[in-house]
């Protein structure tokens, strides 16, 4: 069934939340998630539930049910074995819950279809969204919502920003979720769904399209259930804000692990590549090319131009990203006249007027200025591509300082490449969190601006 | 000219060094060097020289020239400006001095050919091996020889180990080093040779290829002046150890870009890899790939059976590394019979007893032993990719310390994946030092092996 976007908010940023399985016993996932929630700091009201439960659990007045609390619940997460599953779900219909999470494992997963179905049948009776089974849920920045058993110390939690990540996957979601918390951009939603009896892809994908919070979707599926809606959908969502998918399960091997993990059916690669080029997907190749994806599109402006200008202040990182953005499909044009007018009086002689503009090893930042102002105003170049080495005895804080600043003036997309360890990652942090998105080897910028540039293309009805 | 590997091993471990442009200059490269050898607590002995030299530099007694040193002097690094060099290697021949790096620059890579024909006539007339020009020159964590003008606060310096890194961009050479350090494997030399008028690709593969310290050789390099020695030699070291290449300038605009970096006359693509295939090199393709071959070659044995055993504690990644398997060439075998036996006595009911192997989220070091144990014994299984996710309940240092049992143990090929922040990285870390290579995706893992058994079948000449 589809599922409104009004009616997965509540899942989403929830104003109270039941915990159906809570419980006082440390090794029991009830135990984490109230424990989670208590961490995060949400700020709505907590309900533990446990058919088993006293007058209290973890120092919250406890209840045996959702009937027994007398307050609105807009969110219910259920963690209790899977054969009460279904019976808990409709508690939570007859008691007017607004949402359900089900993190407990069990069903189609391992074979068991007939309990899904009954999962299945007790939320139809109540129209009631839930999402899983055999998931994490939902991580929501804004409202602390947080359903997550995994500890804080395990997983660090990401900041607030516009990147939404989706996944079919709890492995996948949960490893992300941990690097983007080391990422330069925030989120925005994080939703891991399982096995997708209920809520599925075509539901979130709706409501994220929609999500004012939302500027980028990033989504890891292994199978999709209503793939001539998601299809329909898809066309509209990715003419609103870019979508990044990657596929598991697109070797025949793969597909077979893919059917066992989360019970979906998956299709050939080449099928899904062909599909997901026509439904406007940016498509990631591997996990790291999630993130690398995210943050360009979460921070820079679109173009059509393939036309990139590299600044370099060391001269093999310019012969490896020539390359690899020859490899890429991009160009790289001549410079105008009067940039090269212009380099040819502020740049020492030493320096070759052409791209990759090599600026020489001793560049400090007045050289990394003036090339990067006269890249921008060039109208042959549509975007730059600043490799700053910070172990080359020019480059320090006011080269980074340069960066953040023309990044904040530039009308072209621009990325940065820094290769290198602590003193490196100390600048190219500070670059990243004014939003400008750094890369640490060629390859992987070209890569990016590749996607960037397609996804512009697209959008304009130009491919 | 050819020149012998014992007469390269003094300008790699030297005992004496004359820095000729020595200064008390802070601004000066002679200053960052003679500072450097400081830095590092370089063991020999260092002679600092300037043509204008008064009593001392930097505290040091000074001389005018190399004559004037009355001791032997194993290596000269000469920074002096671009025109005086070929003097000062006469100077240098004259002396007796063993070996020489010249880190000027302003030679053929800026269209000066003539000057460099000069400083290689001057070097030829002494048959004096010359580094250089442009170039950083030479880190030997041993003999702590480190011409770097570079200071270590700005590249770390990498701890002792197998791995050669020889690169003939500075830039390149300087990044990476930098990145070696915070990696678990050790570098055995650096070297950075810039525009090799004297010392060339052949003469240090050659060095490298009969040098004790060195299990792998990873090059950086643009262009190849003696294609046909270089050629005949490389089927010979790569039948000694394994050599890992990365070649800049592969496609018409890298080339180009090349060119002007080091004057180097580089080839075509197709033509490159071809040919390194032919050769026994394993070819990199972007700069990460120098790191990841690396330490799989520096602590795996070799291989020639690519069926891989997946032990997983996640879902998603499971499916993830069978697709990257499979495009990568791989194999994912059926578990022998007594394996799967084991396993469904070992592992709980809920756990698949085929690859890949997911033996749970909430996997503790038990099953985690068991599965590798089990592993380790089927002879269907060459090699294992173990990947665990430490954000999941039951991973911890325990499975860490596992890890690192049974890499001693084992008998086949060991990568692990683990993708995460710093609560991951503090266990990949232990898992790293203990000589088990660990990669971020399982995507990076499957190329690694694929690496590692291309290179194991061509040594037994298989392909």
């Amino acid at each position: 069934m589809n599922i409104k976007a009004a009616n997965i908010e509540p899942i989403i940023s929830p104003k109270s939340v039941a915990v159906i399985g809570a419980s006082d016993n440390p090794t029991k996932v009830g135990h984490a998630i109230m424990q989670n929630y208590i961490d995060v700091d949400f700020q709505g009201k907590i309900y533990p539930i446990n058919i088993s439960a006293q007058e209290k659990i973890m120092g919250r007045k406890a209840y045996k049910s959702v009937a027994e609390v007398k307050e609105p619940i807009d969110l219910a997460v259920i963690c209790v074995p899977a054969e009460f599953v279904p019976q808990v779900i409709l508690e939570c219909g007859k008691a007017k819950v607004k949402g359900v999470v089900v993190v407990s494992s069990g069903f189609a997963e391992v074979g068991n279809q007939k309990l899904q179905d009954k999962l299945e049948e007790a939320a139809k009776r109540y129209k009631l969204p839930v999402i899983g089974p055999n998931c994490l849920g939902i991580m929501d920045p804004r409202s602390k919502n947080d359903t997550l058993f995994l500890p804080t110390y395990k997983i660090e939690r990401p900041k607030i920003g516009g990147v939404s990540f989706v996944s079919q996957s709890g492995s996948v979601g949960s490893s992300i979720l941990d690097l983007i918390s080391a990422e330069g951009f925030g989120l925005a939603r994080f939703i891991s769904y399982g096995n997708a009896a209920v809520v599925d892809e075509v539901d979130i994908l709706n409501y994220l399209s929609h999500d004012k919070e939302t500027r980028v979707v990033v989504f890891y599926i292994e199978g999709v259930k209503r793939g001539k809606e998601f299809a329909e959908l898809a066309k509209k969502a990715t003419m609103l804000k870019p979508v990044v998918i990657l596929k598991g399960g697109t070797t025949p091997s793969g597909a077979t692990a893919a059917h066992s993990h989360t019970a979906s059916l998956a299709g050939s690669t080449e099928a899904y590549k062909a599909l997901f080029r026509q439904f406007g997907f940016i498509t990631a190749e591997t996990l790291e090319d999630l993130l690398y994806f995210a943050k360009i599109f979460d921070t820079q402006p679109l173009t059509t131009g393939n036309r990139i200008g590299i600044i370099t202040n060391g001269g093999g990182h310019g012969v490896l990203a020539t390359d690899a953005l020859y490899n890429s499909g991009l160009a790289i044009p001549e410079l105008g006249k009067e940039t090269q007018k212009y380099l040819r009086k502020v740049m020492p002689p030493i320096v070759n007027v052409r791209l990759p503009l090599d600026i020489g090893g001793d560049a400090g930042a007045d050289r990394f200025s003036a090339a990067l102002e006269a890249l921008n105003n060039d109208s042959n170049v549509d975007a730059i591509m600043a490799i700053t080495l910070f172990q080359t005895p020019g480059a320090d804080e006011k080269v980074a300082e340069t960066i953040i600043n023309q990044g904040i003036k530039r009308t072209k997309p621009l990325v940065v490449v820094s290769t290198g360890s602590s003193y490196t990652l100390s600048h190219t942090k500070l670059i990243e969190s004014s939003g400008v998105p750094v890369y640490e080897s060629p390859d992987i910028a070209a890569r990016a601006l590749s996607a960037l540039i397609g996804y512009s293309k697209y959008r304009k009805r130009e491919v």
